[in-house]
């Protein structure tokens, strides 16, 4: 069986990655070009052994690539997409696919014309922390999950680049809200029943950089996300709620555990307050140790290279696709909403 | 100058502790009385050495009672508050003061008529971690704060007594969620302009108890509240952002720290996308410990008690009340609206 051939369009810090990763990981998969308009760019493809394209109609018109990949500011995206598709090319695309669902309700236009592949770089859900949690959820581990929190709190107070700019789709909930929101739908196999969000622009003037994201999911399930720039004590990167449980995933390093309630140890309840540090409470008083036990996470080794893996795969014939535009649309509705609630000031308008 | 004489409407868990806690530590207020319907909880009022009333009547033709304390189930507040009101007592009355903001403004009227105190026993702005809190955020420390998050977990899943009924006003936003809105309310001297909640009955049928508020204030800020009973992992009790540090509260011992950026500590950026256990991400990638000092939470010693001050000091016509029932107000007002946006799936219905 011959290989894909691939062409990156966009040779930045992401296209660069693309390359390397397919090319130590994929097998299956001939990372044979890239195109870029900034010169530099493109002579670092060049140096990378790489053909350079002079034109993205240099690169369509090449009736030996099967496969591109799609790695420019997200405001490109849908226009680069669907002319790829047209040429009879199948398409990755680096989230957000869009800029919004309209856009990407005319790349699965064009999809369905063309029967062609298409799809959009959800590295994340190859995540270690994410796979995890996916992982003691979907095993039961922790009951009926209704509380989650997915955090990610960086320190530098930027959003960089073309990244920093609304005309670009710049802004935090385009770039990790779409990795986040991801997560969660994948996550939850229901409906999303309501989302808001409060977004602000802290030290990125133009773009939300600072933001909360609130779903909740059919079964009730409360789902929080927050993506920040400044922050100098990070809480854990999850914090997960079942019946029969708690889960924390402490950092990127996937340090943490599991809280499990013993199915057997009775508690006995006195009908009196509680004196605690806390002041008098029953409510919060602390639970006897006896009642729970400790377990280790459970041991995951996923990797981002299994997403090209699986594009490899739906092109030979063998795997049915992971990351799907109909996926994709799901979040961009979210995405939509999102975008309005915050401008409506959300839930509701009052001024208390 | 003689004596406040207090009569305490209620002697249950806390009615006893207002008893006990105003004895040890307010001079200026004598624990004269009690009331209770249930003859055991009036016999233990006997036993504490208080004057025992046969009837809600009988304390308030007392002529010799001041002040009166309301710690029965909610339900039955307002009445209470209006009969001690018009019987020219002055009042105080446990959170919530009232099932919702009309009852209140019910009880307003009635102060406003006859002139007399009516305060809410709003005794969380008196605890050590809200304290720190303030004073850090109040001193500046922090910059402008645009995030906070307030987190109450308990362990044991349960709602007590009559707080786990509908009718009785019981369920977690009339509980917890009240004293957590109290504090927020305190901690931005703003607006709100939006609220949102997401209640859940995961223990005890009819009542919420494992809840997320969130609330959006006038400057931006995004500010978080949970309140849970079955996890078995503590997040912070308080987790703040500003534009110069982050500030966390461990627990109710009041552990934690502050950390705060070096003012002019420089940072270098490259423009490349950084390699992080997290992934290639600049956005998250971690910043210089040099850029950073670490800090002391400030040291505050509030009592509880100092409510009860305040209140014989307003009657004694040397302070102003703190705790006022306009206070009390927009946290009703606040309160109704999540009970709405919860019922009405908050920010906007969707079905993605």
């Amino acid at each position: 069986m011959s290989k894909i051939r691939l062409v990156i369009v966009g040779f930045g810090g992401m296209g660069s990655w693309h390359a390397e990763s397919v090319k130590n990981k994929v097998p299956e998969i001939e990372v044979y070009g890239a195109y870029d308009i900034r010169p530099e760019a493109a002579e670092n493809a060049r140096k990378k052994g790489l053909f350079v394209y002079d034109s993205l109609d240099a690169v369509l018109a090449d009736e030996s690539v099967d496969l591109i990949t799609i790695a420019v500011p997200n405001n490109f995206h849908k226009d680069i997409a669907i002319r790829a598709l047209r040429a009879g090319k199948n398409v990755i695309c680096e989230k957000p696919v869009t800029l919004n669902s309209a856009e990407l309700e005319e790349i699965i236009a064009v999809r369905n014309e063309t029967g062609k592949l298409f799809s959009i770089h959800q590295n994340r859900r190859w995540d270690r922390d994410f796979r995890i949690v996916k992982e003691a959820k979907d095993r039961g581990l922790l009951g009926r999950v209704y509380m989650v929190k997915s955090i990610v709190q960086g320190s530098r107070g930027a959003m960089y680049g073309w990244r920093g700019h609304k005309e670009n789709g710049g802004g935090m909930l385009l770039d990790w809200g779409i990795h986040l929101l991801d997560q969660a739908m994948q996550l939850f196999d229901e409906k999303v029943v309501s989302v808001d969000a409060h977004l602000q622009s802290m030290y990125t003037p133009g773009v939300d950089d600072n933001i909360h994201l609130f779903l909740r999911f059919e079964s009730g399930c409360s789902y929080i996300m927050e993506m920040s720039t400044n922050c100098l004590i990070n809480l854990p990167r999850w914090h997960v709620q079942g019946t029969e449980g708690t889960l924390q995933v402490n950092d990127w390093s996937c340090s943490g555990k599991l809280m499990k309630l013993k199915p057997n140890a009775e508690m006995k309840w006195t009908d009196d307050i509680v004196y605690t540090e806390a002041g008098p409470t029953r409510t919060m008083a602390p639970r006897p140790e006896y009642t729970m036990v400790e377990l280790p996470l459970p041991d995951v080794h996923p990797d981002w290279s299994e997403y090209y893996k699986n594009i490899a795969g739906v092109l030979n014939g063998t795997e049915s696709l992971i990351v799907t535009p109909e996926q994709a649309l799901r979040v961009m509705n979210v995405v939509d909403l999102m975008f309005k609630a915050d401008a409506e000031r959300g839930a509701r308008k009052c001024c208390i």
